[in-house]
């Protein structure tokens, strides 16, 4: 068959306002379109586009019907939050293909950037990701708990920003307080946190604290955390407090 | 005098299939553009909307005057190409705030992010930032290189994806070599890197290689550098090598 294509995408962590106008372009001509059901739903219905919603934690199986769809001919788009190369379905997708049927190899696929939730959270706090900076799923799904608290410690020990994905979950509602645990060895009291949940979304809320004083217990599987280096500092503005990383930090 | 606002921005790094629909309706509603002259070339002009281009490296001095011209009741946007948080724009109008005028800090702010060069450039690669990575400036006009040394060491302890920005420039070209040098004691000979220069404009070329190969001379001021992890892997489809790290990465 020819004609098929595979578009990976990211329509932005909440608002309309985050979607690129090449992602918009891509929603337009497709012909089928595949995803977690709650981020299909946040695209206008068209006439005879085929909408494939999937549950979460089916990753490499959506990437497989996506990859039949386009070997059949058809136009697909791949539709993740945020960014679909963080945590979400550009490597899932990939490693669908490697451990897949030989003709998905052959297809026209194409990987398109979005906003990722961590940019979007960045922006609402001020600058925090001025300076260098770590990204970290703390889900233990996928590798043991081990690797992410080696990942932890080496953070720390380099003095990055740090965003963690995937925080909490109501399967393992803990592991938030066990890397604040871990940070609280070794990085001071002051260290700048922010709890930012729903970004982008009329449910958004974001909470700056302290490692000292953060509550772990307000992450859950919404919500992106981020822990300032030693130089992260924040500065009352406009009503309200900002939070950014120098660019001279050390 | 009332009025006034600040809107912090990113054009994305290069095609405009990447700008974002907050963006583009902010770049309509601006009278004034503040920002380094290549970025403010990329948007077309409108009738009576004032640029304000400024040479590279006196960002906070282009802070101040965005600053200003809010203060003095203008719509002011401070434009950055990629996203304005990652290494731009949106860190320097916060140290100008707090080094500065205390009218300042009453003004209308928002930054709005913009797709990043790492996420346009893990798009192209295919998902190289599946899994946990960091990303480090290269550049020591801001820090000594023993901080980014230290950062190096612990990124490379941790076993992240890193993704480098200014890997060079005109005055300093030998940071990378010198990166190269730090990893090489640390990393597999095998382990993946990408050299992206130029990603989304029409000169692109992105080179994919191994660290005992890499040739770090092709990396100048407008290229990014990638280095996986011990899990990175490409993969050969529709003639060319995507690179991506599995989900499951230890």
């Amino acid at each position: 068959m020819s004609g098929g294509r595979l578009d990976v995408i990211g329509l932005g962590p909440g608002s309309p306002d985050w979607l690129t106008a090449g992602v918009a372009d891509i929603l337009r001509d497709a012909t089928d379109l595949v995803g977690y059901a709650p981020y299909l739903d946040r695209i206008p219905p068209r006439d005879g586009q085929i909408r494939h919603a999937s549950d979460n934690r089916v990753e490499v199986e959506r990437a497989g019907l996506a990859l039949d769809l386009a070997a059949a001919g058809r136009r697909v788009a791949v539709v993740s939050g945020g960014d679909p190369g963080i945590f979400a379905m550009a490597a899932a997708v990939f490693e669908a293909i490697e451990g897949g049927r030989p003709a998905w190899r052959d297809l026209d696929i194409a990987v398109h950037p979005g906003i990722s939730a961590m940019l979007a959270v960045a922006a609402r706090l001020g600058a925090p990701l001025g300076h260098d900076f770590c990204v970290i799923s703390l889900s233990d799904n996928l590798k043991p708990w081990q690797a992410v608290a080696r990942r932890l410690r080496a953070a720390s020990e380099g003095d990055f920003v740090m965003v963690f994905y995937n925080p909490a979950s109501k399967a393992r509602p803990d592991r938030i307080f066990d890397a604040f645990a871990l940070l609280r060895e070794t990085r001071a009291p002051e260290t700048l946190v922010a709890f930012a949940r729903a970004v982008g979304r009329s449910d958004e809320r974001i909470i700056v604290t302290t490692l000292g004083e953060a509550d772990p217990s307000v992450a859950d599987m919404s919500t992106l955390v981020l822990v300032g280096s030693s130089a992260t500092r924040s500065l009352e503005g406009g009503g309200r407090r900002w939070v950014y990383t120098p660019r001279s930090a050390p």
